[in-house]
């Protein structure tokens, strides 16, 4: 069978994680996430991001995270912007605007938002009250396309916020890849510090589920448990989430994970670096986009399983490779090795 | 510590899951729910029904269950009637209500549904257009209150349903507890005849979370994928319900857990019948109900926990005692201690 | 062709409104509620209710009014409690729930909420966050089954939700009728006084169409437009609706329409009264429900039609009679008349 | 005062509707649409459309009748493609994602749709069941920028559609205007013909309010009424829309209104080009968009109203000039002279 560079969601957990279950397995505890491993998982997040006023609610994936977040913070009649290729603005079988908001879809270079996009969708919208208001702003970091916000770029972004009075909700299903990426500049404290509301992603990270959501404005942290009950969201044994973020988060294996994935992928990009090739995106995180010939696309193929991304012309298409914490070293060589081998 | 008699999720999940788990961990798998364990463990539902025909799908929870069932089969104007009990009435935060349908509340005497129950909802709903139109029955096997029906009870509501051209929907949190309860005349196979939709609950009976939706109806079963996803229910490791259904179902644990805790509860039941005692209802799952005086309920609490239910009278309530897979003999038997020396 | 006595909008409007809508047929005005019409017709009414700082907003119908109010005061967790007679609760085909808010329904003698009957729903819900958050009462004044409140009762409702941080919301499509009957003490300045917000209703009191919403209190204004649009309750022609209430309003116009509904009703009852007849209910409003026997319900069906309501007995049952402004003094002798002769 | 060209909702209605509307005043009539008028007017439309199995249903307003269709026709993971100009996507403050449907922009040089540009979208969203699912198409005749569907458009728009099974609803506000166009070939019937649903715009055609919604597709016909009522517009005095429509459509009046709104706009057109000014989209209804000079705009702003539609340069803007049935000839002539002025 081949070893799929598909996604970063192929394997189940990291092992500390499977031990951990296995620990606590048969203690009693609370349900529906007021179970000791949960709580403290939450005290472990404050700490690291410097903030014991926020609060966090784990739930079970991105999505239910995104559409929970977002129609509990807004009312009826306001709107979220986020670029084209945001999750919530494709990927998601329309699950925000299921809850009745619309979501503006910006065209973007990179899969980042900069103020300007924003701006733009605002003098769109000036007639009031027969258009819907944007309320607010949602980025991914990393972004579905791999790239990642600057300190500088996120301070701009959440200045232009709070000028503009739009709360910014950060999607984080592959922050650790983002904070731990070489060109990063970002700690997970300033991402508290410069959004309203972030989560942090477990599932593609090392957990077998799992995203941490962290509300940082106080104004918007009330009654937020209704939400995740009326949602599905609240499990019975919430435990389940408790003890994985426990486990990824005391210590630092949450982002030695993430470091890992990151690694395992800016080696096989030098590798086509090397070979010649050029990206579709410039990226530093577990994702990237070599553009290949299609025989280069078919040599690669025949051992290894990834998506091709987008056509480039007759000839090329740019192709998508997902590294994991579960990437192995040897694998790493043995794709290398082909690469290097390619015509 | 106390040991907790407050519910059926208090501790993790039966050893053999985790095992499962641990098995399979690294094998690589494609993601939201087409791994190869969710897709055996569907065909081992397929087979105990004896339907192949129907479609099995996994998700996190009762409530995430429930929404996203009545929401993919209801058109906007209608509504589905429930016991007043009934977990979609009262105990999921307006969950079905936000998928924009309503639920008619009936007062039953045993948290079960009855042909003529429904029948007074149609007969107050006549004035067609300005009514919602009745379409879902929703019933609960065993219901909130511990209770079971019968294989005549649930023919004849589902030839009523079918005479109506209503849906008749399953919720099965407990649905092995009722199966398997000593009073208990249906089969796996009797539900999925007799229902159009039910679910197989795993996170009340020995998994980590984990419910099985089961669509009998075959008008019913189209793209309810899109609804998965939209709802925020479609795990990208969908492998984590997977293998956990796999290891309930390849043989007959997910039965003989119930079993366990149905039995665990009856022995407790006698101990409480041989001290004198009277029942709120009488239950033959693993949910008990008995009738204490407020001395009796302070000398169990001093080593127990439970939920003080309903009041009674001045003097006496009733209590609820739930067991699970994980309650021991040894605790069965610490507690029957206690009864026997109560005053 | 038989009179009708089944409800008040079977005719088109009072003469005055159509010579109204002939008068300024040709003047241009702003779309969309800011003509003139609609801004003096809300200074009239903040006027008459002595708030200046109220809001005022026109809308075609009482669903959409209902519908609108609800949907902006909640957020998505939040239910409305309202008597089972409530319009609400069953003669709106779940528009409320079709927004996503859980209406309660409370079994009532008269169609009236008291604070008890609010009091037991909020006992039935207090396992937060398992259970939707009560948060706005409904009220109808005159009721769905011709009752009105008083003012020491609409007064300790007021405070009840007062205290238990509950809207309170009264739905007066019948508003004129209530307060107009000989047996209240309310005033408009009252209902203005104690409560959020009501809406004063126009259809069924001498208009063609159109309902007034009042905002009363104020941190609930916000933003109201938005909804008013959204849910596609914004006329184009808002005159339409500004000019059918200014001249309702302009002098005591919409008051004596309702007095003289009110006075023919009484006149009827009166007949029956003298009959030996019995009621359904004590009403002194536009609905009178006597008590007949089969054969004076079908002597009386010859020349009338009118509904009937509720059976009482194999022999008798109760039939709806409903008057209107457009009820002329020579309908009402004729009906006396064969009331009279009845056996 | 100005007058105002700013829209052809400024005046009241056509003088023959308030005549009838005084004429049938005091004839009792059933509520809800059940009047003679509105099933009278039902028919005139089924016979000018020459399709006696089409439904008609009459409401308030244009967003109610886009919201109440494609909630009516639609399942929860279904989305509606429409032009970025198009009323849905950016006129209606989000009313249709209120009811939880996605809208897809599409940038469009004309405001009118082709296959290419839905299949673009088709194209974007094949990732079955992580991204919504198209099923209907919105377009509007004539659009929101003032240009029509030729014959051979609507007939290849309604094959495509046919064979991607997905809906063709056309919003029909200014439909009147559209088929009376000098450049039209479209008959009612053809709109009947190759669509699955439209409406008959009144509001901008000489009604005080009012669009005809017209359902050909037998399948989307079944329980529509209930959708009107949740929706809350379903009018008590229906007969308001009714005499209203019944009116128009006796004869050719309706025609004839919109035929002279787009004649005045010719000759005011006419006016402009003599003047060599350009325009910014070609139009033959009731909307023209001349280019002008901030001087021309300026002087014509001393005696006339209208929007100031879109920056040309810094010197130059595209104003947009409305006329109505209302719009008299010797108001043309005046505005003719001014221009005839322009520097």
């Amino acid at each position: 069978m081949k070893y799929s560079f598909k996604n970063d969601y192929s394997e189940g957990c990291h092992p500390r994680i499977l031990e951990a279950l296995v620990k606590y397995n048969l203690v009693q505890q609370n349900g529906y996430g007021l179970d000791d491993y949960s709580q403290n998982a939450a005290k472990l997040i404050l700490q690291k991001i410097n903030n014991p006023k926020a609060k966090v609610h784990f739930v079970s994936g991105g999505t239910q995270a995104n559409l929970i977040v977002i129609s509990a913070f807004l009312r009826p009649h306001e709107s979220v912007v986020a670029a084209e290729t945001g999750h919530i603005f494709t990927n998601e079988t329309g699950a925000i605007e299921a809850t009745g908001h619309k979501v503006h879809g910006v065209e973007t270079a990179d899969g980042k938002l900069k103020p300007d996009d924003i701006q733009k969708i605002l003098n769109l919208h000036t007639n009031i009250p027969h258009q819907v208001k944007q309320k607010m702003v949602y980025i991914s970091n990393s972004t579905e396309v791999g790239t990642i916000y600057s300190k500088v770029e996120l301070q701009n972004l959440y200045e232009f916020c709070q000028e503009k009075n739009l709360y910014l909700f950060l999607d984080g299903a592959r922050l650790g890849h983002a904070l731990t990426a070489e060109t990063n500049d970002l700690t997970l404290e300033d991402i508290a510090k410069y959004t309203d509301a972030f989560y942090l992603g477990g599932t593609k990270n090392g957990a077998l589920i799992g995203e941490a959501i962290v509300i940082c404005n106080e104004n918007l942290q009330d009654e937020f448990g209704f939400h995740l009950k009326q949602k599905g969201a609240m499990l019975a044994k919430g435990r389940l989430l408790g003890i994985q973020f426990q486990e990824l988060l005391k210590d630092d294996l949450y982002f030695e994970l993430a470091k890992s994935a990151n690694q395992k992928a800016m080696e096989i990009k030098k590798a086509f670096e090397e070979k010649g090739c050029s990206f579709l995106s410039e990226t530093f995180t577990n994702q990237i986009f070599p553009i290949l010939t299609q025989n280069q696309i078919g040599q690669l193929s025949q051992n290894f399983d990834f998506y091709v991304w987008k056509k480039i012309d007759e000839e090329k298409s740019a192709v998508r490779l997902i590294t994991s914490w579960a990437t192995t070293d040897s694998i790493v060589a043995d794709f290398i090795n082909e690469i290097k081998n390619l015509k």
